[in-house]
């Protein structure tokens, strides 16, 4: 299949190799030349903009870091809606606020093209693992048609409603992780202050009322799940400026939609803080340290 | 044996049956007359005093509502530390803050008696199947001697370290639970304002990060999990109140450790507003419809 | 003196009757025809485009409701840079955020025009009593040019540094109004459920160090000031959706400067809630009722 | 005049050399003997306990750190109350909440004493020159009687009801205090993150709606305002953990009186993070320094 595969960075440029690997012709486009050159090498061709990439292209998909790039990549002069023909399936995999994709897809919907969202969950390890999870926004039918595509790039391909829903679902599920995090790290912090021992607690909350995902799976003390990040130092994971982003997108849309979000926005100002320290590259699990007595 | 049972209100007296069930002789202590005789008439005998009832006995078990009875019970001048006998083992299930229960147990230790403290949830509903979690905080060999009969009155008998860290597990876990059903009720809040289905919604939360107990088992939107207190109007759950005072011991514990709980002690005021609006009787999962626009 | 005025809606309308009364001779432009022909019978003249309107103006002066709306009427291909002749001084009287007066400023010096921000606050009140306060972000020599002009508006007129720096002036001084407001509206809450006498406490934190312009001249317990909204019923003020929006700027701006601003996110939530049970148009010194016990 | 004066600390000696200068007889009482000694030099006599000291008074006065001594003080076996005369007046100046108070002074009045509360402020420096205000809740004849001796220690003594609300006055203005410092602690770091001279936001807030005692007389911000602790390095005023004590007393009272002060509840938890740094020593203004990039 010829696809045109638009935003090579640390998440799209692993998704692209994948499909490469899976037998697929691809349109690539990006602003990094060296990612271009070395993806070339594994079979793609060299696009010379989003309008050149999706011309003649049986599927374009676009991976780009904030709502700016996706509008002028998707609506520019030289963008993707300029090149793209008449009903070719289309999908934008980038995390953005749910309004930019619908003003996307409003636009295309005119030249008769339909765009779905993915947003992904699952990190660059799992971009190369091929193992990420896919929040779709779409029609049944265009669901139906991208899942096979998707499917070769991650595990988990889930259709949560029409377009915008994608965008919805990943940041309601991140503000919730956001929140999570922060109470995980205040009772586990005072647990630690009251002296009783982390493990023990961790062990009581996960088979209680507490359990939840930043608990029994990330838990932000060190030692306690051994193959979290912070047994090992807060690196590797889902970093903390990462996480600001998405409580960004969160607060925002919930702006827009007049909904009062509180206990998300104080995690956000508190991701903020961490960040301002200079800790924002760590681990998101690292805001246990704003909650712990310097050693 | 011949247990002392002193407490008998809507937890303590199910549990003091589940224990004359189970065959003890029991001394019952409580100023609810009418619930003294109700028990008496399934055996157990009805006592004056704390003091009389601790007089004698093999065991002793409170179960009451504050920290201020406990002290006044235990410490009292007709209280169970003037009439117990040296060596008896002895427990307090309240649900009060470390540091009383370490006062009383320092006091006990003084004359050769050793306290522990075994805070439970599963509510009433558990109380009456003896399906309750008991969060011990015992010496090894206390906890020995008492595993057996709290196994009669509960499912889950864990032990959390020395006498105080029951308190603070429980206290440490609701904190968490508290946040947790606020950050909920903002992500199914917000998903429902920016147009995703609520069901759908709850799906993915469930199978992702923002995964925990207050969405997959009691989400607070209706119908979404139909064995929830939120699909069958917020009755007969965890009430807000009672979820107030455990986030009023969580804060007030982390104030005289000088540990800041900075979501904590917004989810207390929020559930206070709730309460302040009258509705403290709900479930604790009601604070959802401080989020959703009024009809 | 030839003056474009561009945006006549509650704040600009006003203005521009008192530039009007003052001698000016005025360039109109607005959507809305009403207000044009009401204008026009003063002895304005009516312009088809924002771009007309500037051309052979001698000042342009505009008041529009956000950014979006700036952004069209100064950059759009029938905006005011389009038509503004080279060394005419311009500024913008709107509420938004700095960086998009600071993209406008920049975009208009390439062409030999400098550019002003001057918001303002004293409401449609002040804007028809000419009492307006303004914070002029702009060189020394253009505020030294638009001082006299503003002056026809305004009582204060106050510099700020360069442009952009109104806007921080504005949105910093906000935010901690809608702090002040819901932290008095705590207080004296407080002091009532307590059993305080509202007005005795009024009295002492007006003289002492909780001394605020939310207490000592706006307070938001009723009969306490008799000139203040809350006197009346919470109307004809500052409206709480007014004060969400210039919240939104605030903690907007906050996030791109990756600057934490902890309270004020929760005012802007609190006042959020507020909104969303319909009392949006009420004066925000309403806020206090989301802290009393309903009757 | 014979007056009993117990607790002699940082606030209690220097109120009681005082009235010793204004030629009042005064029976002592401490546990720190160095200060009795050092004020027996100045003529005072030193008692034994609470009891001897109130036996013979003429009036009452007690300065104690917090709610336990109180109690402890006067309601103890050698406490206030077994040793004061029928009829004599009596005053407890310490900041506790208002229900300890309540407490004791029904207790009194059962023996025919009535017993007011004037909390203070001010600091040691106003202790120190006499220029303390008194917060007195007090019947009106007792306030008569106070009032005079209250004078030879303070520059205001202001009414403020019955007995305990002095200390609601006083807990309700500090908890307003210590939101306004760290409103203005956001909006003076926002502003300067984003570029506009802090000495000039300062002027605008303090001639706008953002006007405040912690903007105009004790602004956070280096030099600002010469005299506050801000331009000294945060020493020498009103250090951070004595606002968390009083934010303590806030939110425990509204928690009583089932009152939600939520942004209130954010502070007191932002004023423990930075006590649990170390800082607690420091002057609360230098909450700010939780809002600035470290350098």
């Amino acid at each position: 299949m010829k696809i045109a595969f638009i935003g090579l960075g640390n998440m799209g440029a692993p998704m692209a190799r994948n499909l490469i690997k899976a037998g697929h012709a691809l349109n690539l486009f990006d602003l990094n030349q060296a990612v271009l050159k070395e993806l070339a090498e594994l079979g793609g061709s060299i696009s010379g903009s989003p309008r050149d990439a999706a011309t003649g292209a049986e599927l374009v998909i676009t991976m780009l870091p904030a709502a700016a790039h996706v509008r002028s990549v998707w609506l520019g002069e030289d963008g993707v809606l300029a090149g793209i023909g008449q009903g070719v399936p289309a999908v934008d995999c980038s995390t953005i606020d749910p309004q930019t994709i619908r003003d996307v897809a409003a636009a295309a919907a005119k030249q008769g093209v339909a765009v779905a969202d993915a947003p992904v969950s699952g990190g660059t390890g799992g971009a190369q693992a091929g193992t990420l999870t896919f929040m779709v926004g779409a029609s049944a039918d265009l669901f139906a048609t991208l899942q096979p595509v998707l499917a070769q790039m991650g595990r988990n391909i889930v259709r949560c409603g029409d377009v915008g829903t994608g965008q919805i679902a990943k940041i309601c599920n991140n503000l919730l992780l956001g929140i999570s995090m922060v109470g995980v790290s205040e009772a586990m912090a005072l647990g630690d202050a009251l002296g009783i021992d982390t493990q023990v607690l961790a062990g009581i909350i996960n088979s209680s009322t507490g359990r939840c995902w930043s608990s029994d799976t990330y838990n932000p003390w060190p030692g306690v799940i051994e193959t979290a990040p912070s047994s090992r130092g807060y690196t590797g994971g889902f970093g903390a400026d990462l996480m600001l982003k998405d409580l960004g997108l969160a607060t925002e849309a919930a702006r827009q939609a007049h909904q009062p979000v509180i206990l998300g926005a104080v995690a956000q100002q508190l991701y903020q803080s961490m960040s301002q320290r200079g800790e924002g590259g760590k681990d998101f699990s690292a805001i246990i340290n704003s909650y712990r007595k310097p050693k």
